[in-house]
């Protein structure tokens, strides 16, 4: 096991009928700013909520923030929130929404271009206090210090991750996911479940509970993709996927391991070019990265299929197929197509990634050895 | 699942040659008391590192603090550090030193008898910010909010819990293990066992990311504990042995789920009656818990039977009995004994708990429905 540092001070409030607690969360003289994206919570009962929890407090809302949250968005309400002196953000979503409010409370202290934030040009060095309340179990990012933020104008996509970010609670409500449609359910269940694989799948270190915790996620994701995907799910399989989501993404299952993240990186780049949901990108992209990345990760691949899949018999190769076939089958088993063809991605799309990568010098990947042809290889096997 | 919250700021630095970071961790104008126990941090090497890293601090130091801290040692530390104005408090040492620790900081900066906190008659308000150094993984007491007690005088052992003396930061090196005693590796391999049963081994509530962590824990305990019991254990299972006892007692497991209990406050009589090492007496206590209780663990402890111990063939009586009879095997594997005669306890000392529990009306148990006769069933059963 490596060793690691581990503090994550998010104070998690979960259950039913838990947004009342707000304004025990915040202070009286707070000057808040509510942050949503396309008005789902306004439909769902969640924006009623918060406004009846919200009586007596002073605050605006800004609404709009979109999937894959955009700079040029993020920019009106950082701009609205200077204007106004915010000393709060609550944000009320998924991870979209939460991601941008990241971004917004980083930037609202700062005087130049907080894109130079997501070019690692700049550090957070403070934030205006962000509370969430999660409306869409998946991203994780209710209790960590990471935001993914694109840019219009450049088609590009990055992370940033910074303490200053952390949300001070994350009101959790298992019963959002009643009126979630099934595309976002299934979406969260993958995002989830390829979390936990970038932080599992890698090399073994001995790390036993942290093999063991990410094998629980899987676990506990399988069993109840199909109970959640129901037109009426029950309350106790959301508010499994809520927490698995959340604990797939918080620190906890990385700490002293290796880490891969390729899959997110290639996957990144199919947003930014043609805007396929974060969670498809990492359907197609997972069972290439298993594929072609094998050898390197044959340990914890034989591992996987043993313990996930209960695949025991044949030659290593063949439990390794299985293994990959079984991961590609289960996302499909909620409808999220796996291969390029299925989005009309072609080789021409592979050809501007595979540049892409090969301009930026990145390597990817748990030993930082997959170079731009790998990628290449990888997207191909995918097509 | 029930509704929970969860916050826990303790920020953890773990690995080998770790403790060469205090300097990062704690303000230069610190004036500090060290805490710690009977000396062994002298002979293995943690104090000298403690005090090259406080190079050019201001501090003191406080030793004695005795295997179930004593209030009497207790108030002459709260004594001192009242005297120096301390205003940082390290402990250097196991679950004792640091339960001690957190009972000093709490009444430093009270004036009434700090005993009260003890017996719920007054509330922690502030306390003396909290370091520690981990030499023994056992208690999770480096990263929770908890504390027990012990008074000589009245032969009490009492908990209290809070928010206020939950740790700064905790360093956790698994190389303190290589020179423990094997009694104190045994006591901490039971100790993390038993502090996950009683948040595991209840009534389903369908919590499933709960219940896997859990078992999760207890599997890399019987895993890892001939392997951390051998003369000169590996630094991976020593890893593997800290993270876990810290995970079984820092509250995640604990979310959202119901809480047992009983063998603790029934083991902390054996204790504070017989000064039965607190390990020990909840290996004696446990297998009566589960025996005696049986009806009502019925679903939890089938299920502890097949995913812990792989028991899957028989009637419910026969599986269930197999179970606590391997949890017995396991307990006496590590060298400890599991029933009364081996410590010379009798039907005397079953009385004398009996009538505390009577006299104290206190109900025991996920269901509070464990009363004083069911506790000398529960006893009499481990004679």
């Amino acid at each position: 096991m490596y060793n690691f540092s581990y503090q994550n001070p998010v104070n998690i409030v979960f259950g039913k009928n838990e947004i009342g607690k707000l304004s025990e969360l915040l202070a009286k003289d707070s000057k808040i700013m509510i942050t949503y994206g396309g008005g789902s919570i306004k439909k769902n009962g969640v924006h009623d909520q918060v406004v009846k929890a919200l009586e007596g407090y002073s605050y605006i809302e800004f609404g709009g923030i979109e999937p894959n949250p955009k700079y040029e968005t993020l920019m009106n309400a950082i701009a609205l929130g200077k204007k106004e002196k915010v000393d709060f953000l609550l944000a009320v979503g998924g991870g979209s929404v939460i991601d941008g409010t990241k971004f917004i409370a980083a930037a609202i202290p700062m005087e130049r271009d907080p894109w130079d934030i997501m070019l690692g040009n700049a550090a957070v060095e403070k934030a205006v206090p962000i509370g969430t309340i999660l409306t869409l179990p998946a991203t994780g990012s209710e209790m960590n210090s990471g935001a993914v933020i694109s840019r219009i104008s450049t088609k590009e996509k990055y992370a940033f991750m910074s303490p200053w970010v952390m949300p001070k609670f994350s009101i959790l409500d298992p019963e959002v996911c009643y009126s979630l449609p099934k595309r976002q359910v299934a979406n969260g269940i993958v995002d989830a479940f390829v979390h936990t694989i970038e932080q599992y799948l890698t090399y073994p270190v001995n790390a036993m509970v942290q093999d063991y915790f990410s094998e629980s996620l899987l676990k506990t994701l399988i069993e109840i993709a199909p109970k959640v995907m129901k037109e009426q799910p029950e309350y106790d399989d959301c508010a499994n996927f809520m927490w698995t989501a959340t604990m797939a993404l918080n620190g906890l299952i990385g700490c002293g391991v290796p880490q891969d993240w390729a899959t997110h990186e290639i996957g990144h780049e199919l947003t930014a070019l043609h805007n396929i949901d974060h969670a498809r990108t990492l359907a197609i992209v997972l069972p290439g990265v298993m594929n072609v990345m094998r050898n390197a990760k044959r340990d914890k691949l034989e591992q996987y299929a043993y313990r996930i899949w209960n695949i025991s018999a044949g030659s290593s190769e063949e439990r390794i197929n299985q293994a990959i076939q079984r991961t590609e089958d289960f996302f499909e088993s909620v409808g999220i197509n796996t291969h390029l063809k299925d989005y009309d991605v072609n080789e021409t799309t592979i050809g501007i990634i595979t540049e892409r990568f090969k301009e930026r010098k990145t390597l990817l990947g748990e030993r930082q050895d997959i170079g731009y042809g790998t990628v290449a290889e990888i997207l191909r096997s995918r097509l």
